[in-house]
């Protein structure tokens, strides 16, 4: 099949269509095609393990071949796209379908390498899921040990979810109305018929930013004084403010505070609009950054700052330069939902795990890399909550409120709510099932919330900043892989493909 | 002022008013009639000393003389309220006042005792607001030792806050909207101008029904082998679903089956809406009974049970009989916001905090003494979850839901799930000011649930149910009395409050 042809087919499969159809032909050859990718990411670790002498690097070539042929094969059974675009339930299946069926291709080299790296089926899946996801915890212990190719493996899953995130918050969720995702949906210049050329170039174009980024963030670790290789794994999992690492100690394993200044600083970048990089760069202008979200985002990731510092000093003794280090690498990483580490963070003060598992909430922009609630959730909700404020006391009063240029419907403000509440409510819930397989509270509640939110570390000895998730049961990692997913897919996402009416 | 024109201005300062003004004189006039109600009810302390020839007697004569004459004083200067209604700003601003002005009124005894109970003047008006919230959060050692009045104050505050809550929520909280709770407006016969006539009825029928509960449950505690005392006590705290013991093992103290069978059908019974129990008597039919909420809530508790009790047989190897007591009590008691143990519930298994902790969230049925979500808000919830699912599968269709034979409004649906948002921020933020406190994570979040929800027992060792609030700093004390304030309030009605608009 000619590449031209499969791009054209590939941009027609994600114009928006009304009707209520499946068809299981275009779902077959979107997967199929992200399974192709897939396949392609895998050559780096084979070629990486080849180099260094490694016998691993067949894992890599077997896999590559399993998953080249599921790709193939599916687009093949396809037979290509039709001309059509894409329905409102297949966008919601194809979701799902996607990040499913990609985590359990990921796990695949994970699961062949059960006896170096000592993964069950369970654990493959788990740590695929929560690279895929850009969650960024871990079931391996011993990282240092591991040959490169598994190491630049994880990294390369985190970056490829990272985008596949960004690609589904721009493309997807404004077209499926989750969450409130629909107050991005794009300016009407760029939807309908004229999407459909716009939709392949939208995709270079932030495929290219992406990677001109991690290229930025590795030359800068190197700079600063890490190794090539970790600098590459690194820059990958910051930009995509995953967290995987290739030290068990995280950042704690690098001494240099200007290693740590490029992790705050692209983990930041990793949390702000991927597009607006793009759009700052052809505009050769810095005022896209004029933007709401971004400027609520940085007034309340430099006030965290400011606070934890301030009580950090008071707490441990540290000098101001090396309190606002610590503290910034380890503040940006919760917020922006990264996961690195500098220390174990949760024991700086009693209280430090109070308030590092709020922060878990927040999230920063979207159409970022990062999870939880975001930026936006918690402007609507402020937002929501003043006009809800103003008509309880004058009830007849019409109250008008916008957000970013554009007016915020009910709908919106009653999809925001129904995220946070939602999201709530899973983690309760969850919490309660965990609970039954004797973990105690903190480990419970705060595994459930770190993968629902995408952070990574949780608190507590178990699977707190300086723990692991590997000694959990089965089920547990089981639950909590799809917490991740859930968290990762808004929610609705998923539950709207398992609600009967789906399926009517 | 000769009772009957007190009580027709009462009930005319009840009627609703369209207007933004806001007329000092009827809430002076309110908050004094308040009072002179709560003096009335520190004389069964007194004469319970007086008897037991305690001199403690004159602690609650020389409260109930400064209350009575500040109550005095209000209505003196209020000069009878106005014929006309109230309004929407008065009614919150009223709401609020009401509960800040009786809990410092009804701290005084606490706080005068000091030199035998060791209460600082914090420690006075946290046990006040904690009684008077129905949380039963305590600061108070030793409960055992103490002379009969000062215990008779804790349970008749608790029971005097929870009548005061049923009313609240059953005449103002509708009126002004808050949280849902619109949906329980009274059927239009009960409004407007005949509302004047019913306000009144009302508030009796209320009260006789809530005295008539109270003495069965007292008549059963005796029968299950209380002494009268205890007995009177824990019927009061039962029925209004707080908590307070005469004793400091709770019903740890009580190694009588039966007594705890009592404490767990009578809590349930205080979970459910008191106005149904006047009105099945008054119909002499069982039908009132089938209620939506009311068959919810009865799931939702017989669920828990069922699936705690195998839990805890496995768990402790108990048998099935003691399981289901044990489990029956203590579940019963969390769900229903009451927050009597029988021993330490949270050390059942590891797992059981988390358990519990979910269910401190659940709260009983709306018209009830019982706080946190209440079972309709968790029905809409669900509800409003549904149909948003519809509506994000199929866009365009209408979806109408229908909650209690009313339709569900996307105001309602806004108020509900705004409730939950805001429910779960002030759990957050309460969660990181205290954290402040160098308080650990589990005594935070928990002490902070608790309060929002007005449960009672936490988690951990310091405020768990083996535990007691005494040891926390004042800051603390003072944060969650405000949080039970909120939470009682249901959290808007003390925004609006303190939102700039509220004082245009």
């Amino acid at each position: 099949m000619p590449v031209q042809r499969i791009s054209r087919q590939l941009t027609a499969a994600l114009r928006y269509r009304r009707s209520a159809t499946i068809d299981h032909n275009r779902i077959a050859f979107v997967l199929g095609m992200q399974l192709l990718v897939l396949t392609v990411f895998m050559v780096p670790p084979a070629a990486t393990d080849l180099i260094a002498g490694n016998p691993d690097w067949q894992v890599f070539a077997g896999s590559a071949f399993v998953t080249g042929f599921l790709g193939l094969m599916l687009v093949t059974i396809s037979r290509g796209a039709m001309g059509y675009g894409i329905s409102v339930r297949e966008g919601f299946m194809l979701t799902v379908l996607s990040w499913v069926c990609l985590s359990v291709v990921a796990a695949i080299p994970f699961w062949l390498l059960e006896e170096e790296i000592g993964l069950s089926a369970v654990d493959a899946w788990f740590e695929s899921v929560s690279g895929l996801t850009t969650t960024g915890s871990t079931v391996i212990i011993g990282l240092d040990a591991l040959p490169p190719g598994i190491l630049l493996w994880r990294s390369i899953i985190q970056w490829v979810g990272g985008l596949g995130v960004v690609m589904m918050a721009i493309l997807m969720l404004p077209f499926l109305r989750v969450g409130g995702m629909q107050l991005f949906q794009l300016e009407s210049s760029e939807r309908g018929e004229k999407f459909v050329p716009r939709a392949g170039e939208l995709m270079s174009l932030l495929a290219l930013t992406y990677v001109a980024l991690t290229a930025t963030c590795t030359a800068a670790y190197v700079w600063a004084g890490m190794t090539t290789f970790d600098a590459i794994n690194h820059a990958m999992t910051t930009l995509a403010t995953g967290g995987y690492s290739t030290h068990d100690a995280s950042f704690g394993y690098f001494p240099e505070p200007a290693i740590h200044w490029v992790a705050t600083i692209f983990m930041f970048a990793g949390s702000l609009p991927l597009l607006l990089f793009a759009k700052a760069v052809k505009s050769g202008s810095l005022k896209v950054w004029n933007d709401d979200q971004v400027k609520a985002h940085t007034k309340i990731v430099l006030t965290v700052i400011f606070g934890l510092t301030v009580w950090y000093m008071i707490k441990t003794g540290a000098g101001p330069l090396e309190a606002l280090r610590v503290v910034s690498l380890n503040t940006v990483s919760v917020i922006t939902t990264t996961g690195f580490a500098l220390g174990d963070y949760t024991i700086w003060a009693p209280g430090a795990a109070g308030v590092f598992f709020v922060l878990m909430f927040i999230g920063g922009c979207s159409g970022s890399t990062t999870g939880a609630m975001k930026t936006f959730r918690l402007q609507i909700m402020t937002i929501t909550a003043f006009s809800y404020l103003k008509r309880l006391i004058s009830p007849n009063r019409v109250v008008v409120s916008a957000y970013g240029g554009r007016q915020i419907t009910g709908d919106v403000s009653a999809a925001v709510l129904a995220f946070v509440s939602v999201m709530f409510a899973t983690v309760m819930l969850f919490t309660v099932a965990l609970s039954f397989f004797d973990l105690d509270f903190v480990t419970a509640l705060s595994a459930v919330t770190t993968a629902v939110t995408n952070v990574g570390p949780g608190l507590g000895t178990t699977v707190g900043p300086a723990g692991n998730f590997s000694t959990l049961p089965d089920g547990a990692k089981v639950l909590l892989s799809i917490a991740m997913l859930l968290g990762r897919l808004e929610f609705f996402t998923v539950l709207v493909v398992f609600s009967r009416d789906f399926w009517r």
